[in-house]
This record gives structure tokens, sequence and C-alpha cells, in this order.
């Protein structure tokens, strides 16, 4: 079984698991809140469909990894749908904070229904996160469920630290490549790596191996986030739908940016005044001059063989193990 | 010892044990989030100290039950952490979802810092709660730590439903007496429910015992909750600092407000048109005349003799016991 065969089957049963978390915010007879939870998830309202709903990716993680390390990926659907609904809490409020009006195409929840009541849903979503762990038919004992949510507690508090950090940078003169790290581990690296450790967790994997897969995790994040970045200012619109430069117009202090006003050279001078769709590529190319793509690009790297190195170890790999190790190269393929 | 020793005794480990969680929002060498978070608590900033702190009532009450059913305090330190901290997580919200500038007479964190990084600050705050249960020292086994934070995030989601409901009802036409109880059971009842609940959990009683103390709590939090409407309309203002008929102004739908509003009578064509501070206690005058605090009385005088019937049948009731009943009396002797 190659990865589209374990998508085909997990994907289905995700979105079923999830949906069993989410009826949890009916409120009697008024299905209001649980309409808000499905339209952000992508199930009710204009353009809803498989677009909308995003990818699936981290809790497919999961699944995989309960499956690599020689479990039942059914055991791992409560904390399959656990990150899921945690990622999806996370860009809800997300989008109040950065004001964002789309989100996969489709209007985001603060812009129809206003920041209260969309604030209030999120903080709804996150608790649903933590009921994922308490359905019935949940086969764990309670020291498995207790490490699984505390882990979960864990993540959630380095995503707001990780927020944290990105909303304050915005105002700070100086940031460093260094804080930038630390930050996105936090706010990118830490829910991916929570998905890979309660993977493991759930289909029963000692703590030793466990860890390996945070870390696995970890460095993949990392790595993604690092891409991500490069795409952000050089473009690959094929892919993300985001056109070259964006992120130098919204001026975000992301890696190979805060590694050029490091440099303190022609491109950090540039950056002081404003920044057009026409001036743009301009700067994009002088921020490549002074080697910010190709630091961007090694730091990457290394993330990325840290992470098939640490995932190699674990071998010898299994079907789902292939089919994760196959999950990771679409998510960081892009150092080709 | 009556209810000022317990207080004496009490109040400094409470505040120790959430700085002990509270401390895990710092990062590395930048603490301004923990600043953030501990300005909210009233350790820090312009205004800390004992009033900018608030009361500490539903921390107090899980330590008092934890005593009440013969177990010791300290192992309910967790969870009376855990329940002031998420009463604190919903006021960071609510501020921002109320727009309001002030509490506890200073600066609310959104007003200070922006939307985007407080309402961050209110998700660090969330996650903390949890994390209460995770620090080193916790004595309990995962069975027991489990319950406790699946009960946490059952109150989360009961918290997040009857705000939804209340921002709703904003924007109403028609919002029932039975609507409105049912907002404030998720609102103001269910965290100190769960206070009461946790103190019983963590202080070693049983299941039945747990679940009369979470209904002593449910019929508590309805009765403060009815009384206090009753001020916010005719006023007390030594008490909680309101000025009469606020609520009237303020067009806030509470109880009262409702009932007469369901009279259909003169005070629901009053309500029709502007209400300013003017002409605000002629209409106070005339919702009393149509029976809404006779009404309003009656309600919650039946919530607290239910409260005082449950609580009575755990006697005999020992010191702690009492000293709970005092405090209990303190959060609704209003009936007075």
């Amino acid at each position: 079984m190659g990865l589209p065969d374990f998508s085909q089957r997990f994907l289905p049963e995700i979105e079923t698991q999830i949906i069993k978390v989410i009826e949890s915010a009916k409120i009697d007879q008024d299905e209001s809140l649980y309409q808000m939870l499905g339209y952000h998830l992508g199930w009710f309202g204009t353009g809803a469909g498989e677009r909308a709903q995003g990818k699936r990716i981290r809790p497919l993680i999961t699944l995989l990894v309960a499956e690599t390390v020689g479990g039942d990926y059914q055991d791992a659907l409560p904390a399959a749908a656990a990150v899921e609904i945690l990622h999806n809490f996370s860009l809800i409020h997300d989008d109040i904070e950065d004001q964002s009006d789309k989100r996969r195409g489709r209007e985001t929840l603060w812009k129809i229904h206003g920041i209260p009541i969309a604030l209030n849903a999120g903080d709804a979503m996150f608790s649903l996160a933590f009921i994922a762990f308490n359905l019935p038919g949940n086969r764990h004992s309670s020291d498995i469920n207790f490490q699984a949510s505390s882990l979960l507690a864990a993540t959630c508090l380095a995503l707001t630290k990780g927020q944290h950090m990105d909303i304050s940078f915005e105002t700070q003169t100086k940031v460093s490549t260094d804080d930038y790290l630390a930050m996105i581990k936090g706010k990118t690296a830490a829910l991916l790596a929570a998905s890979m450790q309660l993977g493991a967790l759930l289909g029963g994997a000692p703590i030793d191996t466990q860890q390996a897969f945070y870390q696995v995790g970890i460095n993949i994040g990392l790595a993604f986030q690092v891409y991500d970045d490069i795409i952000g200012i050089w473009g690959d619109s094929d892919f993300t739908g985001k056109s070259a430069a964006t992120d130098l117009i919204t001026r975000k202090k992301t890696l190979p940016i805060l590694y050029g006003l490091e440099q303190n050279g022609e491109f950090s001078r540039m950056w002081q005044s404003d920044i057009t769709t026409k001036n743009a590529p301009l700067l994009a190319e002088q921020l490549m001059n002074e080697g910010a793509l190709r630091y961007a690009k090694k730091i990457a790297g290394e993330y990325t063989s840290s992470a098939r190195n640490q995932l190699a170890k674990l071998s010898p790999l299994n079907s789902a193990g292939e089919a994760l190790a196959e999950l990771i190269s679409t998510l960081i393929q892009r150092d080709s």
C-alpha cells in the first residue's frame, strides 16, 4: 500500500472522528455554534468541500505513525481528531489576529460573524481538541489518555508562545535569525511534532520512539516553514497560489529577510523605504545576491537531512512507514 | 477555624501555585508574555495588588471542598490553580468580546497591548489551565488527573457555549427566560460547579459526592447570577460599584428584563425607545411594577434553597464545610 491508498482509507475515518467531536458543540436545538465550526472545517456553507477542508495532513501523519510503530491506526483516531481540531482553533484565532479576510478561498469566520462570536468559536474549537480524548469508545488507559492530553496542552502553550513572538516581531526593530527559528519551532513545528508523537504514543510505542518521532516532526516543521519563507519571496506560485515577493510587500519578517537585514548591506537599506509590487522584485533579487536564498536553503536542507536520518534510524519501515516518508517528502520536496 | 482563618491560610498557597503554573509562560529570556498574564492576574504593573487580583473565590471553594470531604487541601492545589487560570482566560477574552476598557479598576490587556497579542495571551492562559495538572509534585494517579483535566475540558466547552448564547442574544429579538437560564448555566454556573467537583475529586470523594457538589455549584452559580442581574437594575452600589439601572442603559438582556419583555406590557413598550440615565429609573420602576423583581427573587431563592439543601445533606459538616457554607452565603447573601 502506498500513500494514496492509506490516504483513501484514513481520510474518511478522520473526518468521521472529527465530526463526532464537533457534534459536542450543539446546544440542545441550537446548532449555530456547531454550524460555525463546521463552516470553518469546510463542511457547510458557501464553498464547502474538499478544498475548504484543507489537506488534513496532521491527522494523516498521526495515523501513519501509529501504524509505522506497529499499532492500529484506529487507536490513534482520538489524537488525529485532536491535532486537526487544535490546528483549526489556531487558524480561527490567527485570522482575527492577522485581520485576514480569506482562508482557503472562503471568507473567514470573523469576517462573516464579527470578532466577538468568532473569537469565542475559536475557544470552543480549542476546548473540543481536549474533548477528543473523552468520546465513548476510547480504548486507552487513563495513563495513556492523560499523557496524550498533557502533550496536547504543552503543544497549545508552545503554539501560543510562538504566536506571541511572531506578533512581537512586527514591532521589534532587531529580530535575529535565531529568534525567528525559535518562533517557528513553536508556531509551526510543535504541532507537527505532537502529531507524530501522539501517533507513536497511541500506537503503543515506548517513550524513546515517541521522542524520536517528536524530533522528526520538529525538523520537518522547521524545514517546511523555511521552504515556505523561500516561496514567499522568490515564488512558486503553482504550489501555494502565492505570487512571488508577497512577504516583502507585507513586510513579513521571515528567515531570508532577517538574514538580509543582518547583512546590513544594500537590501537592509532598501527595506527602510516603501515596498510595492513594482520594486519588490528588485528587493528579492538584491536579497538573493546577498546570499539569503543560499542561506535559507542550507538551513532547510539541514533540517530535512536531520528528519530523514532520524526516520531512517527507525527502519526497516513497513508500508505505513514508507507512506509516511512519502508524505513528509511532499511537505519538504521543495528543496529540489 | 472560620472562613477568615481558612482564607488566610489558603490564599497565599493558591497564589504560589498559580505563579508556578504561569511561570511556564516565560520564553527563555523573554518574559513579556509572562508579564502580560501576571498583569492581568494583578501581580505586576499599574494598580497591581489585592484588589487587582480579585477574590480568588473559585480556588478557595476548591480547597474548602477538598477539606470538607475529608481530604487534604494541598492535594487540590493543582485544580485550584486550574479553575482560577481558566476563569482569567475567560475574562481576557470577554474583555475583547465586550470591548471593555477596564477590569477591576485597571486597563484591560487588549486596551494596553491591542487585540492580536491580548487574544493570544488569553489562549496561553487557556493552555496553562491544563498545564496546572502537569507540574512536578502532583501526587495524583493518572486516572484522577485525567478525570480532572477531562472535567476542565468539559467546563471550557460549557463556558464557550454559554458565551455563544450570550453574544447571540444581543441580536436576537426573541429570547426567553428559559434561554437565559440555560445561558448562565454555561457562562457562570459551570465553572463554579467544576470548582466544587474538582475539590471533591482531588480530595478523594466518591463519584456521587463529587456530583452532589457539582449540583451545589450549579445552583449557587445560577442564584449568584440572578442576584447580580437584580443589582444591575435596582442597584446595590456599595456591593458591586454598579450604579442602579446600568443593565437597562446598556440594554443587557438579563433575567428581569427578559421577564418584563415576556409580559408584553408597558415595560416592553418603553424598551423599544432609547434608554438614557434620565429615563432608566422610570423603566426600572415599571419593571418592578410588572413583577420582574419578585419573579427574579423567587428564582434566585429557589436555586439558593436547592444549594443549601444539597449541602445540608452532606452534613455533619466539619469546620471546612462550615466555612464553605459561609463563603457560599457571601455569594448569595443578597436575598436578605
